[in-house]
């Protein structure tokens, strides 16, 4: 079989997957949102267990782990990418999408947007990592939309501990939730950017702790909606009709985590690989 | 000058730098205790501010990692090398150790002959990271030195993310210590062994909340000791009489954490740098 048979044997470039990368296993969030909204789309995620999380640590170590994580996507031939992670997003897809020709969809762009809909009063409220609520990308891309809006922003940094721990449905996280949301809704935003993909996993758990009339805005949801706009657009939605698989890459062994947040998120994962990225 | 000239400017091999290694700050813990005992020892400590935590990473991935480091450290002419982590003495210094030629002590030992030594009822709880809880290394360490002794072990995901966040004289904290404790506490033990280098920053608080008949055995003060002990052994306690340095290289910016942990500890950074492993 010489090359040129090899290459005809390659899926379409609409048939290709999906790349979504995440600092480790949260990112299956958008991972299932976008298995809802586009059943037979391929999916590859990388999460990058050896190194997370991303959430305290500097802009440039961010942005040149993200490149690590694109470019193996772009090697395995996928024909967009997404950035399930709000601290890649903030911080790196802004540099990154200057360098790549394939669309680069962050979650931030679309978080920000359904929040300046959803407002009523004007005041929003964001949490996040450190590092996304110190990059202030969610303010600024709301006020990019909107600058008469009030933004106030809280970092979360044992959200993500507590989801990873399993204390899902638990008054301990209550506790840490009212510690970190009450300054907030004390000051009557209406509107809620859930910051990171690891908190749709308690978003249920935050809607009982606050006002019913607060919105919550879960950037997984928001982010899957633009990346079928985007496929849609630039003719690159698969033809294919069965259901597209999900490979996930992970850069070290990680069970707990991964076991949890599949059968909360209800992901059927095809197959597992595990790699070291360098 | 030729390079006669400039070896001969080079410290002599007792006075050259003890070496320190953690995931991050929280081996500073240890520093404190050796700066305590050792106080003309120059110290150069790594902390791998870039990849942390260990505590919840494969055995193959921390092995990687602290061979990247005790290399770092050799190459900057560290007489003793010193594994400020937990995660690290368990699962990497048991397969290091045959590959160097410089002495290279974990926390584990040195806190397993102090739990042994406390220990009456001879029931001995741990504490520690996912990681050192499932390697056994405390177990298997104590058990080696009387297998009559009864261990309970528990993973405490949640204190170091709670001690970065600086949550130490905390009602939240309190009920998460207490969650993690109580089946240990009901079960009589009564010596408990923090075995995470970042505990003993919670030692005083955890002292409030259990039977003050339970020996509380902090790892960073025994290893201190043992530290001290081999130097000696060697020969390769420095003759010098002025306060040594305290230099330490991070792998990323690490700011908040830092510097909660050196005031806390008291410790005097000398001089700080940032490097990137890879």
């Amino acid at each position: 079989m010489n090359q040129q048979t090899k290459n005809c044997q390659l899926p379409s470039h609409s048939d290709r997957a999906i790349g979504i990368f995440d600092s480790g296993v949260g990112g299956l969030t958008v991972v299932a949102a976008l298995r809802h909204l586009l059943p037979h789309e391929e999916i590859l995620y990388v999460g990058d267990t050896a190194r997370v999380p991303y959430g305290n640590k500097s802009q440039e170590t961010i942005i040149r782990y993200s490149q690590e994580i694109v470019d193996l996507l772009l090697q395995r031939g996928c024909k967009m990418i997404v950035a399930a992670c709000n601290t890649a997003s903030a911080l790196a897809v802004p540099t990154l999408e200057n360098f790549y020709k394939v669309p680069l969809q962050g979650v931030i762009g679309p978080g920000a947007a359904a929040a300046v809909k959803a407002t009523r009063s004007g005041k929003i409220g964001i949490i996040g990592t450190k590092a996304t609520v110190a990059s202030n990308a969610y303010s600024q891309a709301i006020q990019t939309l909107d600058p008469e809006l009030t933004i106030i922003s809280q970092a979360c940094p044992l959200l993500v501990p507590l989801i990873e721990e399993g204390w899902l449905d638990d008054e301990i996280t209550d506790a840490i939730i009212h510690r970190y949301l009450d300054p907030m809704l004390s000051q009557n935003i209406d509107t809620l950017v859930l910051g990171c993909t690891h908190y749709p996993l308690l978003k249920k758990r935050i809607a009982t702790l606050i006002d019913p009339n607060i919105t919550l805005v879960d950037s997984a949801e928001n982010c899957a909606r633009t990346v079928q706009q985007i496929l849609s657009e630039k003719n690159l939605a698969t033809s294919q009709k069965k259901d597209g698989f999900l490979h996930l890459i992970l850069t070290d062994r990680s069970e707990g985590f991964l076991n949890l947040a599949a059968e909360r998120l209800q992901l059927h994962v095809t197959s597992l690989e595990t790699l070291s990225l360098h």
